[in-house]
This record gives structure tokens, sequence and C-alpha cells, in this order.
């Protein structure tokens, strides 16, 4: 299948159409932001990883009863998925502190999580994302009490398979982020990415990070953190 | 019974032990502050009406089988209640958007919401009262699921009664903010006030407000809407 038009183009990824009009085709490039937008970079090979480890990631996920859009790899970049109406909500599965929410309860980050913490924010970018609750979502009307249920429900077996599956290669899984999608005939299912770009990944010996909080916090090595996932999914 | 020693004085009232251990006197101040602290001011005998305006819809939802923890009026500006132990909670009910609401989802103020919104903030001054969920109470131990419930189904009858008694006087109530505690024997029961300082009051026919949004937001007439709300539930 080839890629025709350029449907649209967001901060990581552009989204083609393709002969079929059920299938888009994602192609990942190597430009990275953070903090909505106001921190912009480049992180040499970043696509080619993301693509690849969210192919491999999503394709585990598939054979543990998890619906996604994944269709097929078509190069190291590019890969075809089922299209989607994205449902508005960045969906945050939390088993230790990290990030905003230290800052919000004054927490450690590293602090243990007794029960992960599953977030909703408002997936809009003018205004920054807001962080909503099920009242919120159901007031503007942003996804069903049904498909609400049911993202909740695989976001939380997302992480259980995700926690074994990254510490099978020595990674303690902190935290990520992950967008669901309604098909054609109205399934709910797992779209985006999932990748160092939208998790966050210990090393779970030393504590390393290996993920885009490197390149948020100027820590350096971003590009050998990325590639280190990478090698050890792929080793 | 008389009041002993402050056991802690807050922005708008103090509290005072008194001989029963199990009961404390609140005393109301004209003190006003809004944005967590930050604006400064003084509301002429803003005690007075907060002080009777609370005890009187705190005796109509005793009167509906809510458990508060009012006690007995002693003057104008002092209430004998239960002491309880304060969940770190500001429940927060919503029946138009209005505040924060209309910043987080770039609605306008006033548009109706279908259903009550319920929403959670943590009472703790030095994290500015963040809007948390359900997972972020549990994780930070700062109610059981249980209590949780219990708030949840209390919040929301709460509304219900107050929208149909502030109807009756021509107010149209937008939103208000509650606070629950514990008493020794661990019951749930509403504490703190309900005022023009914890709700948002709409003149029904008119859209007048007739509450601290006059004084946050420097719109003038701010006594003179206090006691409006005194005198159309006093007449
Ligand atoms: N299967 C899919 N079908 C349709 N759109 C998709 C699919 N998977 C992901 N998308 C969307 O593709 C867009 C481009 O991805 P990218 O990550 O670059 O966006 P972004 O810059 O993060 O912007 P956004 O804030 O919209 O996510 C996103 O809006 C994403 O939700
Ligand atoms: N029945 C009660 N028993 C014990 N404490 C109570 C009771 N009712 C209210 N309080 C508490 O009394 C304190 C003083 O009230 P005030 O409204 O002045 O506080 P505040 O400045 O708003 O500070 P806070 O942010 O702690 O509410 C508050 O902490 C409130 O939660
Ligand atoms: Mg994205
Ligand atoms: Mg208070």
């Amino acid at each position: 299948m080839e890629k025709r038009d350029l449907l649209y183009e967001g901060k990581a990824k552009r989204v083609y159409t393709t002969d079929d009009k059920d299938i888009v085709m994602v192609s990942y490039k190597d430009d990275a932001t953070a903090f909505n937008g106001i921190k912009k970079g480049t992180i040499h090979d970043k696509g080619k990883v993301n693509n690849e480890v969210s192919n491999k990631v999503m394709m585990y996920l598939e054979e543990n009863a998890i619906p996604t859009h994944l269709v097929k790899q078509i190069n190291e970049r590019e890969t075809l998925v089922k299209k989607v109406e994205i449902i508005p909500l960045e969906v945050i599965v939390r088993n230790k502190v990290a990030g905003s929410l230290a800052k919000k309860l004054g927490l450690e980050e590293g602090t243990i999580l007794k029960r992960p913490i599953l977030e909703f924010c408002y997936k809009k970018d003018e205004l920054g994302d807001p962080f909503i609750n099920v009242d919120h979502i159901l007031a503007a009307e942003l996804a069903t009490e049904e498909e609400i249920e049911i993202i909740q429900k695989m976001a939380r077996k997302i992480n259980e398979l995700l926690v074994g599956y990254f510490k099978n290669i020595n990674i303690d899984l902190i935290d990520f982020k992950i967008e669901f999608g309604r098909t054609p005939d109205g399934q709910v299912i797992l779209a985006d990415e999932i990748s160092p770009d939208t998790c966050r990944y210990w090393d779970a010996t030393t504590g390393e990070k290996l993920d885009k909080d490197r390149f948020r916090r100027d820590m350096g090595n971003v590009e050998e953190a990325y590639l280190e996932v990478y090698n050890r999914i792929f080793a």
C-alpha cells in the first residue's frame, strides 16, 4: 500500500491517507518537543526507535488480548495503522511518582504507589492539555460512560502487561501516556504510540533515566538512551 | 459553654476549644482572602452573615438527613460545632460553568452542565490546593474508598437540596465548596461552612453575582451582596 495525502502533521509524527480509507500510514519524525511545544529539538534516529519500539510493544499487547491500531510496519520509520477517531484524552498510568505528580502532591520522585494511579488529560493544545476527571469528560462529551469504563480497564491491563514486559529487560516502567481511538464500527482500540517519548523508563538496577526526561531536563545522552531501550527490546 | 483556647486560626474563622472535648466553637471573622491568600481584605459584617447563613443552611440539611457538625449558635458570630478531624479535601460541586472550570475547559461562564460535576482538591495551602482525582486521594491516603463513596453521595445529595433551597429565594446555585470531617467514632459528617464565601450565588432573574466573586473580581457592592443573601434567607 502506498501513502497518498498528508492528513495531519503532529509534533512527533505525520499521518498519511492510503488507498484504503480505513488505514493510514504513520511516519515518525526525529523532532522532539516538551512543555506543550515550548522546548524544541531533534533527537537523531528517534523516529526509527519509536516506530520499531512502539510496534514491538503493540504486538506484545495484541498477543495479550489488547486491541491496537497496528496493521503492519512498512519500513524503519513508517507503519500502517487502522485509522481511528482519536478520543481526545491523554490517559496516564503511574506506578511510581515522577514529573507533574511529584509537584502536585509534594512527593519525592520515585515514591512507589501501592496501586497504580490513572489520570485523564483533555488533549487540547490551546488549553494546555489540562488534567480533568470523569465528570469533566462526560460534561464535555469527550467520551461516553461506557467508553470511559473500557478505557480505564484497558489502561490498567496494559500497565500490568507492560510492567512485566519491561521488567524482563531490566527496565522499571514508572509511568506512561496512551491514547485510544474509535474504529468506524465503534470499537475502542489503543492508538498513537508507546515509546521512550511517551513513557518513563528507569534502569531497574541503576535508576538511570532512559526516556524523554533526558531531553526535557537537558541531561545529555538522549540518543544513547533511546538506542539503549531499542537494543534491550531487540536483543 | 465557654470558649477556652484558640485551637487554630484560619483565613475566615477561628476555632476554640470548649469544656467539652468533642465540641469546638467557631468564630467567624470579617477577613476575606482570595487566590490562595494573595488577595486580602475585609468585608464588613461578613462574619455575621456567614455564621448565620451557614447555620440556617446546615439546619435545613439536617432536616433532610444530612449529618452536619452544627450543634448550636451562640451569638451573631459564634457557633458550637462537633469537633472533627477535617478530611483534607475541598469537595466542589458545579451546576453551571464558572471560575476555574471555565478556564480549564475553555467554556463560557454560565454554561449549564447537564449533570453536576464533582471535583476534589487536596486541601494543602503549600501546594496551592491542587485539583486531584480519586486515585490520588487513595495514593496519598487522604480518605478511604468507603469514605470517598460516602462523600460523593452526600455531596450530590447536598447539591440537590441546596439547588431547591436557593431557588425558593430566587438564587441560582452555580457551584460550591464543602468540607467533611470524621467524628471520634468514625462517622463522616459535613463540616466547615456553606456561605457566600464558599458558594457562587447568581440572582435567578438578573444573573447578578451575590457572592465572593464580587470581592475576587473587584466588582463593588460586596457587603451589599452578602447582606442581600442574608435578607432573602431570613425574610
Ligand atoms: N490510528 C490513528 N488514527 C488516526 N490518528 C492517529 C492514530 N494514531 C495516532 N493518531 C494521531 O496522530 C497525530 C499525530 O501524532 P503526534 O504524536 O505527532 O501528535 P502530537 O504533536 O503529539 O499532537 P497531539 O497533541 O494531537 O497528539 C496525533 O493527533 C495522534 O493522536
Ligand atoms: N467542625 C470542625 N472541627 C474542626 N475543624 C473545623 C471544623 N469545621 C471547620 N474546621 C476547620 O477550621 C479551620 C478554620 O477555618 P477557615 O475557613 O478560616 O480556614 P481557612 O483559612 O479556609 O484554611 P483552610 O485552608 O485550612 O480551610 C479550617 O481548617 C477548617 O477546615
Ligand atoms: Mg503525540
Ligand atoms: Mg476555609
